[in-house]
């Protein structure tokens, strides 16, 4: 008998018979004994419309305000959960944010939680009930609505399942877990029962989109435990089969087995690399190039500094394919300024990357890698290292053949 | 420069267009100094269709999660309605019912208003802001969301207008103020530019169907003045005009002219009689007739009954007409127990009822409505008196030709 804290997305109570699914598989949960804890999220497409409607009056809402109005559509969705549990014969009560009382700071539509009160939810789970908890919003210290951003819920749900302990945090979402890379490229794939959060930060972190990395980053410092469960299966589907699906995110020490060399691949083609030629070496040129880049808002991913000949040096990095031309500009003046020979780029780049957290203890993973991409003939563009991750920047068309070709290199499909 | 309490209904602020007319008005009371709190219900349509989509789920929703799913419509009012203020200039500030506190009994989907904390609503208006607040909704002493019931808007905005001191509250609505008759029927009709609170209600029982009942039975209790004023006027008018326009509901003894005979004519056809004939006239009879009709929720209006003969007596009331064939059926029962002669009914029944301050100290008002209807041939079923009301049960098919004749024979287009 454990207590779990249960978290749907958007789509899984994007309509009445979503909701009423949800109902029957949070019922079975708490049939079987443990104490459950619902976080929800606005039905699909009601935040879009609410912050349409918002933009319709005020093209750049005020923040403040905008909250309010963001904020009803979980409102909305714990209301009608609960009641589709009561319809179940199910005991539920709902709380907004402000009534949990989920506390942030002030900084409206990407507020940060500063502290959670458990009292009440604590009292009415004892009391047998099912509580049901709008994500992705708080109260500041003034009582006025935040919420937390997109992906909010997600942070929402590892926040709760901290504050109250809770033996699991269940992502219901609609994949069934996390995958050795993209099913849809790689149909051999093969969903990892377990990964550990800094493996999970770092697929995430290469465009893997099954968690929010903000909610991993949270569980990982809180030590919650996650699992990522699909809410498309059948919800009257037994227990115990459900118990041992997903993928549950776990701590390195908590791992069992020998640990694999590589645990998935992730991809990302949402990049484009500019390069700085003909940078003067001296100390602060670095800083000269990035500095104007930050200023401007603009992302830098991965970094790469030749080493230096003749007291010059070239300097790479990745943005995000959108900032591609505002970065370039930026660059050209830059370039000016240090006396740098020229500036590139291209936007017809993608990132692919191996992570596992094996990698530490085993040489070699790197040169196996790029031999890997050299039998097909992909050109690495870019490298860059970390403990447990390693990513090439390549001509986008390769993108398929090389996670194609990792994929097998590392033999991900068989269970191991 | 006045403190003002301004409520929209929800087909004032249906549309992002009316929102910002809804601005328009309010910063042009708030430009000419002001102070300004609007309430406002939700989006016209949107209670319907949250309340529609907590039934698809439980038939009889639970009336706690109905109150937080309903609420979420005022909520998203208010955010819109600051907005659409701030882009015209004006700094506005939302208020839910919570964040008031507006604090009512525990009575969901029809709580009773216990207190209401203004100190953070005054703080933002000596700050120069407008404050918005949401309609219809409050918060209990556990902090559970409640909501007012239908109409319930009216109430908060007399509420908050009461708690505040406010010189005015001002009702907007889809018609600019209370008439003599409904205009629809007799052309001629006069809007009055004073009623009092007692006529008010004597209208509003009549069928006037302006404001809720239980909103003016509130001003009159707290001595709030209600004025009544379209919101469907053109927003940039001058504000001079406009002040004075509409219907002010005032106390009898603001009222500085020679008070009219009779201010207006109310009329209902929503009605049905129900006479018991031949009823033994011993003491509890009424009672033991009345008392199934109320065990089953039915509302009785207009009881009246005739003087005894030989020890036998008529009794007579009306209900609503959908209530008419299930109260048949109960008084048949009724009628043998107590042993009365029968049971008869009439649902193409309608009353009309004269109104006024100024029958108090006047004779003859009676006689001469039932002469103006008897000129015109029209048989009257039931009289009921009040104070200041007079009301007869005519038969529906001659309900405009006796509202017109009486709005003739009291000259009541003529300003008085």
């Amino acid at each position: 008998m454990a207590l779990i804290v249960q978290k749907y997305g958007g789509t899984s109570v994007g309509s009445v018979e979503r909701i009423q699914n949800v109902a029957r598989r949070v019922a079975k949960w708490k049939n079987a004994g443990h104490d459950v804890v619902v976080v929800v999220s606005a039905m699909s497409g009601e935040t879009n419309r609410l912050i349409d409607l918002a933009r319709s009056i005020q093209p750049i809402p005020d923040r403040r305000e905008l909250d309010v109005v963001a904020s009803t559509g979980e409102q909305v969705t714990i209301g009608l959960l609960s009641m589709a549990l009561m319809s179940l014969g199910v005991p539920a009560k709902s709380y907004n944010g402000s009534q949990v009382r989920l506390l942030t700071d002030s900084a409206h539509t990407k507020a940060r939680i500063l502290e959670i009160d458990s009292k009440n939810i604590q009292t009415d789970l004892r009391s047998g009930k099912v509580v049901v908890v709008a994500g992705f919003q708080g109260v500041d210290a003034d009582g006025n609505i935040t919420t937390l951003g997109r992906g909010g819920s997600d942070t929402s749900g590892v926040a709760i399942a901290a504050a109250l302990g809770a033996d699991e945090c269940q992502i219901f979402t609609d994949v069934d877990g996390v995958y050795t890379t993209d099913p849809r490229l790689v149909p051999e794939a093969r969903r990892l029962s377990t990964i550990t959060f800094e493996e999970m930060l770092e697929m995430a972190s290469l465009g893997s989109k099954v968690l929010q990395i903000r909610s991993v980053e949270f569980a990982g410092k809180y030590r919650v435990k996650l699992r990522v469960l699909s809410s498309l299966t059948d919800p009257d589907i037994a227990l115990n089969e459900e118990e041992n699906s997903g993928t549950l995110i776990t701590f390195e020490e908590d791992k069992m087995m020998e640990t694999a060399l590589v645990s998935g691949i992730a991809f990302n083609r949402d990049e484009a690399k500019v390069t700085v030629l003909g940078v003067p070496d001296t100390p602060g040129v670095a800083f000269k190039i990035l500095k104007p880049i930050s200023d401007a808002n603009i992302e830098v991913d991965v970094i790469v500094q030749n080493v230096s000949t003749d007291g010059k040096t070239d300097f790479s990095f990745t943005v995000h394919r959108n900032d591609f031309e505002r970065t370039l500009e930026s660059l050209k003046i830059v370039a000016k300024d240090i006396g740098a020979r020229d500036v590139t780029g291209d936007d017809k780049i993608c990132k692919v990357g191996l992570v596992g957290v094996g990698m530490r203890s085993h040489v070699g993973v790197a040169s196996k890698m790029f031999e890997a991409l050299s039998k097909e003939g992909v050109n690495i563009q870019m490298i860059s290292t970390s403990e447990i991750k390693i990513t090439a920047v390549i001509d986008e068309k390769y993108m398929e053949l090389a996670v194609r070709a990792l994929h097998q290199e590392f033999d991900l499909a068989t269970s191991n």
